[in-house]
């Protein structure tokens, strides 16, 4: 991944155990870090101390866990003001940007409309955002030395190249370049439902989370999957691709090529443009067939039942293909949850395989705060390069 | 997973990553070994050295890579006639048994015709099969310890009972316990598929391929995944069920209560149901199908084309979302590949999202015999513990 001037915080293994298990699980004592990084409690006294040092890790004041328990035990915790990180989210329209901690609790957020949306002009505008934010406090000015940006599309975190972005209308830019230099910050790029879902696994579920799945609904429909703890990227970059699952080879042609994916008849725009073209009025906008559907007109009702099952089939196939432990399916489009969720459940029941049905589905709502959250995750997420390296071993 | 009156050969991680390393990719030299496990040189030579003493390993003459290029090295090797392993495959008519080496080759065969498919009468036919492929070398019946069975349906490994199988009509069945018991072997019990994807993972790609998935056609639609290097379980035991993926809301029931799922159009029933249909002749047999179609027979073109075309779009949900490195495409059904590959390619084609099209998809037959090795793989794998425990840390 690309960044500027930078070094990575951890890069022994222990390291990474001791402060990534502290980061995602709040205070634990050496015994309970010994134990569940696999490590000697020496070797978790010996990881910790450079980051006491550091001022990254403090000790807790002693604590007996019963009267005449044995020795006290001084938990270890993370200093989350030791380092703070700028999150990003670069949508169509506009810029979110938040200061989060270091275990990712948001402290200052501010929204800048976007008019063009060039590449460079986003850059310029992101350095003011910046700036803004490390202006609401002199420690975030002091210690901010990574962002991290949450970008629609096709993104290769190594490089920091944006390759495609349906949305912006972008192709191949050197964003996390661009950002660096107007900013002076080091610059991790990843893919906006990617970074949502490493807020949720690192500092939502916690990592040893094996298996979950994030659903976004929206503008787009799109999904990231964690198996076995990690991320998927799939081989040739290309994974969680719910959005262009088939689900009627009868169904509208989408702007991939192909006909009935998933998001050609559930994204916001597939549903605008279904009951414009039902009610011949050309004009209609999305919040009015929201309404239009609540007071039960059938042609936006019948669009947003033809977008739930879409997306509740897409589901189905997700779990009984990958078996997740949960699924969480959140974004913008939950704003219209009453007028999808009951159909985006049943498909979900309808066509959910065996045990797979057991899989519970949660819906809930993606305030914008939260896709800037994600940025900063996958900045904090950095500092650990070997967290986000490809694993190459292993078995069946 | 169940395991009568037997120890696992290894279980301490070097030893582990020495011995698997070796069974899949074939000699190599400490020094390789040290590199590719990550491993000490004295590590590894340590690991080596019980191995050696018991008989699983041996030193290669020793050999120079170029004149005068250094002090000689003794690759490390495989013996693989220390240990034999029954390998089994159970379908609803045939009972297939293999012995096959410590490196998977298949050394004896037999097959026995499948009267009564009751789990007690297919435990009794078992016992006689393994007796017939013991018998054939006296060196199999001393050093055969293992015998694992792969069998259609929903399988808990750890337990070794058969939770459901449709096409055996089985349900809730202690099917390691019986040939256990009937054969007096330590018994492994695997699903069909994920066996045979074990036995392409460690003994035909190797167990360093991060990524890539085994799709079977014919009486069922299946397929198994192996990401990060690792075979997906899912997280409620369900997970590769690429054939009960919904591909069209119109399409025909499917034996699971689903409506439109891949194998409810693509099974060798499904389509010899479809061509049973448009004919009105209620007595064809799909190899006649099979030649009406090969003749030009519009009725039975088109079930295959709708087959085909099925298994195609399905391919393409598993790679859009999973992200392979490749994907085999394997089965009975092969033997009607003629009538099914282009359909199942162009469909493919216009359904992989972007540059998961990239991934390429090829189509082999696949001999009985494998089937039964892949139950070899995985009473081979039952050696190594530590490769079949579900992995609980780590990252996105
Ligand atoms: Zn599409
Ligand atoms: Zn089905």
């Amino acid at each position: 991944m690309f960044r500027h001037h930078s070094q990575p915080l951890v890069t022994a293994p222990a390291e990474t155990a001791v402060l990534a298990l502290l980061l995602a699980e709040g205070p634990l004592s050496r015994v309970e870090l010994a134990r569940r990084t696999g490590l000697s409690s020496t070797a978790v006294t010996k990881a910790a101390r450079p980051l006491i040092d550091d001022g990254y890790l403090y000790e807790l004041p002693p604590e007996r866990t019963a009267p005449g328990a044995g020795r006290p035990v001084n938990p270890l915790a993370v200093a989350p003001d030791r380092e703070y990180f700028i999150g990003l989210k670069i949508s169509a329209d506009r810029l979110f940007g938040a200061v989060c901690d270091l275990r990712a609790g948001i402290r200052a957020t501010a929204v800048r409309p976007l008019g063009e949306c060039t590449p460079e002009a986003v850059a310029r505008l992101v350095a003011e955002l910046v700036d803004e934010l490390l202006d609401t406090e002199p420690a975030f000015r002091d210690r901010t030395r990574h962002l991290g940006a949450a970008v629609n599309g096709d993104v290769d975190r190594e490089s920091g190249r944006l390759r495609h972005s349906g949305l912006l209308g972008w192709r191949d830019v050197p964003l996390a370049e661009l950002l660096s230099a107007s900013t002076g910050l080091s610059v991790t790029v990843e893919n906006d439902v990617r970074a949502l879902t490493v807020a949720e696994h690192w500092f939502g579920e916690g990592i040893g989370t094996g298996y979950f799945a994030l659903v976004t609904i929206g503008a787009g429909i799109g999904s990231a999957l964690v198996v076995n703890g990690r991320l998927l990227r799939g081989a040739y970059g290309v994974a969680g691709e719910v959005g262009h699952l088939c689900v009627d080879p009868n169904g509208p042609l989408c702007w991939c090529g192909a006909r009935g994916c998933v998001e050609a008849i559930a994204s916001t725009d597939a549903i605008l443009a279904s009951v414009r073209h039902d009610t011949g009025d050309g004009n209609l906008a999305f919040d009015e067939v929201v309404r239009m559907a609540r007071e039960g007109h059938p042609a936006a009702g019948g669009a947003f039942a033809r977008a739930g099952n879409a997306i509740g089939v897409g589901i189905a196939a997700l779990v009984n293909l990958v078996g997740p432990e949960r699924v969480v399916v959140s974004g913008e489009g939950v704003d219209a949850y009453d007028l999808l969720g009951r159909h985006i459940q049943e498909a979900y029941a309808a066509h959910a395989f065996g045990a797979a049905s057991r899989c519970p589905l949660s819906l809930r709502p993606l305030p914008w705060e939260e896709w800037a959250r994600g940025g900063a995750a996958v900045a904090i997420q950095a500092l650990f390069p070997q967290y986000t390296a490809t694993p190459t071993a292993g078995s069946g």
